[in-house]
């Protein structure tokens, strides 16, 4: 087993120096260009985890890597490291200061460190294996909110529900208290330090949803797919992280009843 | 013809003050209450436009008021404030640091001053006629972007377009670079600063729009209702705004031809 406060102090140190390079790109002139599912990727993004990866070949050279930019290195290992350089691309090339840089480390299928580091907020949270959330350095704690009508929720990209997931979101949408756009992993932040309630996603790849989940789990919250199991690098990328167990049992009903009514 | 010199410090003042109450309700327990439009309001809202109206009727006794909280107050006259205390409530609500304090001063049926204050990042925009507009003290420009299919685009909220709108949203969609959801108030402040190129919106009050009108026209954008109209207390809410006039140009060109389309 890794020694999970060195992962936890090397992944601190790594997002401090990432976060100097994403500030340095960050609204200035840049080339943006469009990958095969029309993301955006910038210099940044490549430059961020390109020295990521060095670092962590370096620092714990037996370990994989499974990132956004570059090919899956090693990841037969019981230990991968999980990279998003940066969460949010489309708010980075606009200038908008909610990107974040992802971190995971992986102990076979269990992410047992996550890390959310805003580079232009300066918030960072730490999710570790046996240890309470911590949002730069202060003790994060989900709401205590147990009721779908009393929810506050968060999702990045209503359009991104489609197919027989839009009566997903439509679900949701009628189900809840109030939804906002645009979260990407702040989102999560948010749930872990009891200001949003629920957040709801699809789409999502496994460095979009592995570095939250130790996060989530340690402020006291609940993170699945969309059925209830627990998210792996092979999860179908729909999220749903809750408050409570009592407001993810909820969702995940609502989400079981639609599945029902269209297999009918 | 008021003293713009002195209506814009009295304006940044103002900000100044009110920036410190939303901030000490800011990611605090707060009581949300649902308005008739469902929008949410809270105790910030009020506490800071009850705050901004007495100074101003200390200050500019003869001008109107024209808030999102309380009732209108004197505007028939010349010069009426017009004051949305939280821009983005459902950002407030939830923790999210992107809610804006938005200032306007009209001059009759023009908004000779506006101005965007983001309490929670620091960052303040102001436009004032005949001045160029400003970010923190320094100088904005939009980009140059003139192709819609290079922009990169904001709306706060897909699900506002309704009915006929519906279209004019798809046709955003296909036609520009990347669309970015949850901008509020904030996205005009990135199109001052050419960081984003297009900002479509419906459903927009007053003091949602007037107050970022001066900050795109100073800056070198265009900024109009849907039909190419100056935007005034009785537009519709159908908000465009553009970093340059061959990009506004060709938006309202698409939108010109959907209502000539489901008119026929």
């Amino acid at each position: 087993m890794v020694d999970l406060q060195q992962a936890t102090r090397f992944a601190s140190q790594t997002a401090d120096a990432a976060r100097k390079i994403a500030m340095r790109h960050f609204r200035q002139p840049l080339g943006v260009e469009h990958k095969n599912d029309n993301s955006p990727v910038t210099v940044a993004d490549r430059e961020i985890e390109a020295f990521i990866r060095t670092r962590i070949a370096a620092e714990w050279p037996g370990h994989g890597i499974f990132g956004e930019e570059e090919a899956p290195v090693n990841t037969d290992s019981r230990h991968v490291w999980i990279v998003d350089p940066i969460d949010g691309t489309k708010s980075f090339v606009t200038g908008h200061p909610l990107f974040g840089q992802l971190l995971a480390l992986m102990d076979g299928a269990t992410p047992c460190l996550g890390q959310i580091d805003m580079p232009a907020t300066g918030e960072r949270w730490v999710g570790v294996q046996g240890s309470p959330t911590l949002l730069n350095g202060a003790l994060c704690r989900t709401s205590n909110c147990r009721d779908l009508s009393q929810a506050f929720a968060y999702t990045t990209d209503p359009l991104l529900f489609t197919g027989p997931r839009a009566a997903a979101f439509q679900a949701l949408r009628q189900a809840v208290r109030l939804i906002r756009f645009g979260g990407d992993c702040y989102s999560y932040g948010l749930l872990a330090s009891g200001h949003c309630d629920l957040v709801l996603e699809t789409g999502l790849q496994p460095y979009d949803y592995l570095p939250v989940v130790q996060i989530v789990r340690g402020a006291g919250g609940v993170i699945t797919d969309w059925h209830g199991a627990d998210l792996g690098v092979g999860s179908a990328g729909d999220v749903l992280a809750s408050a409570t167990p009592d407001l993810h049992g909820a969702m995940l009903r609502k989400l079981a009843d639609l599945r029902e009514r269209q297999a009918a």
